[in-house]
């Protein structure tokens, strides 16, 4: 319930140095990113900040994952932005609230399902559905700021509202602000190549030259922050980030109403499941190599309580960020207390930077995320997917298709329902194969696949998919066929090797197909039936019922009735 | 497309004879139970009559069943009054139109379905469901009767309605109406008794005893039919069937509007399923026999038209009667002849017979469906279900609580939901084992169940399962748990016998468990894959960067792997 003892009882000064290394550097990357995704979930850039005080200190003491870094993530930022934007006027205080209340109802969901260990609720996302539902919101993330990068104003809950908002205002770019956007990209795509590429870059030894170019934005910030203030460019109609309080994260309860609740809630609960999503599968690569187990449950724990404090302290929704968690541990991070250090900094940082950041153009913090949001906009994924399954390409372009014209959450719904139906489909849809004995061995193979011997009195079937009320009909159909087709049929094998459950109906199934081919005087046999399944059939009538017999193996079913075959009756 | 051609052009005088017996004796069976199902669906007796005549004509034609006897089932027929019932004023002009427009959308649905080959649909539905869903409305059916039997108005769309609406009028019975339904049940229950176990049946060749223990409910309503002539019973105050037009079945298209239509739509819908459902049932059993495939497809093409056919001619919505086409296989019907005789017949009946029928207390009717329909009521099914499977007996009484507490149609629904659930859930949970070699054989067994050899650096583990996104967690934490469990572990073997497919996020979690495994400088194998699984696997990356091999069986996987272990490096 509280991981934290694990590390502390035997924590020491060498692992508190690198901890303290890898918080600061994080730390450095926090800052830009923090205030970039406040901007995308609509809310003022210093509540990016406050986002990383709390939550890190609470996960730090309940996560599981050593270095597992708890902040503000692009993809939850624009759900924030993607449920709230509906509901209230952005910008506007009631915006404000609602956003703390949001992470508050994230927090309270996640805290439940802990709790009632519904950890297992993850597993109802596929990979092809997360990837393309990251994908088509890292699209609209990217478009969505070109509202700063442009200076114009955009509705971007999906890409036709994009387009309409766009055709409206595009007359009204602004061109300044957009030359400093554009020098930002090439100043953060350029200065990387520079360092790898160049002898200067070469002078500083590899491990150095990984964690500078970690900072580049922050250094890429700093510099234009200083443009800014010798050149006064806001007067020249460059929108700054502006008025900053220097104070700490607000500790207080937001302001709710029952409507606000339901309204939030749905969002809420989408929000829960990605953001979960996220940062459990962020979390089980490090587990693994600390060879301890991970609990869903006590993750899910850990992550609602940390919303919970980001709704208390006047921030938006969190989860682990991937980007910062690689860096973390890059830097040498040894235990959470890195993530309880990089809090401290931050609640520094949150007082005593605010006042040099309110001179930071918008349309640079719009830069940076385009160039990191533009990576994850890939489409090889899509072909990949399609090549290896057809039901997890068709689910991924559903999804991917729903985000980006209907909505972030729709999208991921249409998805998650998708990847059920269509695998319905494939249960009701079983490879079943008529099988033979592979010359000289005793194996069974697809008499379609391999050249096998068959014998005209007998029949061996196997079915690849454990039977159940969606599939046990093409198995029936499968056997009316094949018995149609062979006159002078004594015996049915059926093949279990595969078939780890068979439910009611299949069992009913089963009993009927035995007392059909009864009639014809034809016997139907079992091989290979797994210990579990021969347990649960005992419950049945059908070992009773059965004109033939359970076999061991397959070979063995043959063999024997061959030999009775041959026998005079 | 038109089945009859297969036995229309090898029919010989023989066949004929058979045919015409039959039909005859399922006439006998079908005119008390034609009127009695249109009382239960709360439309006048004869539309029960017309329901028997063109259908059974078209499913004669395009029908792939030669014994199968089409016309009015109380289960539809419940199904129709609880659509109609909460719709329009019942006995209203309105009501019966709307049951003729419910049986063309019937049809049209089935034929559309079967058109574009959606006969899968079926599969949707589980044995436990549709077990549980008779039972339950066979129970409201019975209910039902009541308002007969009892002469009080009765409301019956739930257990409920029943119950409150009973309470109010209990008082209001009318004891002679109630005499009269008693001593029918009386008559019904007791005849076949005395046939069966008196002297007096014994002189009768069992065959033929058969036959007139099927025909005791005609012989029966006759019998009242004349006591209530003679006695004037209608002067007692028992309401009787009254007033029938002599006529042929009315074609005409029934009055439509398209808010009518889609207030039915739904209903029509379910409706289509549970017709489709029990006539294909009946049908398959047939189909084995003749030893000829029966297309699902196809079936829904007759029954599609056969409904459309009902709309057309007054009548309401027919699907396949168990009891009667046991009643023409039984009596020897051989094609689907019988069944165009029978409904010939049926013209006549509803032409001559009508006038002697007014004379028919309602009550007998009542009684005649109590006595057919509680042998239904039967909850031994439930007991077994719930010792086979849990799962299953969850749905099943969800499945009736539903039915009764709800209405007919959203029990259904909700049972249908709840097995995908269930089963979804199976799937998320399969059976994983850690499996050693049974001493002296080549086969290997959960370390567990039973006394097996293991070695200390190698880990076998298999999983019962296809691989999927919903089950391929239990896998990774399964192996994260393993693996820290044994120190000095070299190799895991995955045995994938079960596994007859793997989806792509589970196959990016194990080039994911690979990853992390090397990183632990453990090898990961995979033994005894299945071609069509190894064929797919050919398109992604797992083979290359597994650290392992693949072994096409468990055994060869384990010898060779602890002889290099035993071998120096």
């Amino acid at each position: 319930m509280f991981p934290a003892w694990r590390w502390l009882k035997r924590y020491d000064s060498g692992q508190f140095k690198a901890d303290f290394i890898a918080a600061l550097i994080v730390i450095a990357i926090l800052i830009p990113q923090g205030m970039a995704y406040a901007i995308v979930a609509g809310l003022p850039p210093i509540t990016g900040l406050y986002a990383s005080v709390l939550p890190m200190m609470v996960y730090a003491c309940l996560g599981g994952s050593a270095t597992l870094s708890i902040g503000p993530v692009a993809l939850i930022s624009m759900m924030v932005y993607a449920t709230l934007n509906p509901l209230y006027q952005i910008g506007s205080p009631t915006y404000i609230q609602a956003a703390c209340l949001l992470a508050l109802l994230v927090g309270l969901i996640s805290l439940l399902l802990g709790i009632f260990r519904f950890g297992f609720l993850i597993r109802l996302i596929s990979h092809p559905v997360i990837k393309s539902f990251i994908i088509a919101s890292a699209l609209l993330i990217a478009l969505s700021q070109f509202k700063l990068f442009l200076a114009i104003p955009l509705d971007i809950e999906n890409l036709a509202a994009f387009l309409t908002s766009f055709y409206h205002y595009w007359r009204f770019i602004d061109l300044a602000t957009l030359a400093l956007g554009l020098s930002t990209i090439a100043l953060l795509l350029g200065l990387p190549q520079l360092l790898r590429h160049t002898r200067f870059g070469h002078i500083l030894p590899n491990k150095f030259l990984a964690i500078v170019l970690k900072l580049i934005p922050l250094l890429v910030i700093i510099l234009i922050i200083i443009i800014t203030y010798v050149f006064a460019l806001p007067e020249y109609g460059i929108q700054v980030v502006g008025e900053i309080p220097a104070a700490l994260p607000p500790i207080a309860m937001p302001f709710w109403s029952w409507q606000m609740l339901l309204q939030l809630l749905p969002g809420a609960f989408m929000i829960a499941m990605v953001s979960f999503v996220e940062s459990i599968s962020i979390a089980q690569a490090t587990a693994f190599q600390n060879r301890h187990q991970l609990n869903s449950n006590q993750e899910l724990i850990a992550l609602g309580v940390a919303n919970i404090s980001a709704g208390i302290s006047a921030a938006f929704p969190v989860t682990g960020s991937l980007s910062r968690t690689v860096v973390n541990a890059d830097a040498g991070a040894k235990t959470p207390l890195a993530g309880f250090i990089s809090s401290i900094m931050m609640m520094i940082a949150s007082f005593y930077l605010s006042q040099y950041l309110q001179l930071l153009p918008l349309t640079v913090l719009a830069a940076t995320i385009i160039v990191s949001i533009w990576k994850l906009v890939d489409f090889k994924p899509f072909i990949d997917t399609w090549r290896y399954s057809k039901a997890d390409g068709i689910a991924m372009w559903i999804t991917f298709f729903a985000v980006l014209f209907i909505d972030i959450s729709t999208g991921l719904i249409l998805g998650i329902a998708s990847t059920f139906l269509l695998m319905l489909w494939r249960v009701s849809r079983p490879h079943i194969a008529v099988i033979g004995r592979v010359q000289g061995t005793q194996h069974f193979r697809n008499i379609q696949r391999h050249q096998v011997i068959t014998t005209p009195e007998l029949i061996s079937i196997r079915i690849d998919e454990s039977l159940n009320f969606l599939n046990v009909h093409t198995l029936k159909e499968f056997i009316i066929a094949t018995v149609s087709q062979h006159n002078g049929l004594k015996h049915v094998i059926i093949n279990c090797s595969s078939i780890s459950n068979i439910d009611l109906s299949a069992l009913e199934s089963l009993e009927d197909i035995n007392h059909q081919l009864q009639k014809l005087d034809i016997a139907l046999h079992f091989s290979e039936v797994k210990g579990p399944v021969m347990d649960k059939l005992q419950y049945s009538t059908l070992p009773q019922d059965l004109t033939g017999q359970f076999f061991l193996t397959h070979y063995q079913a043959v063999q024997q009735l061959q030999q009775d075959g041959s026998s005079p009756p």
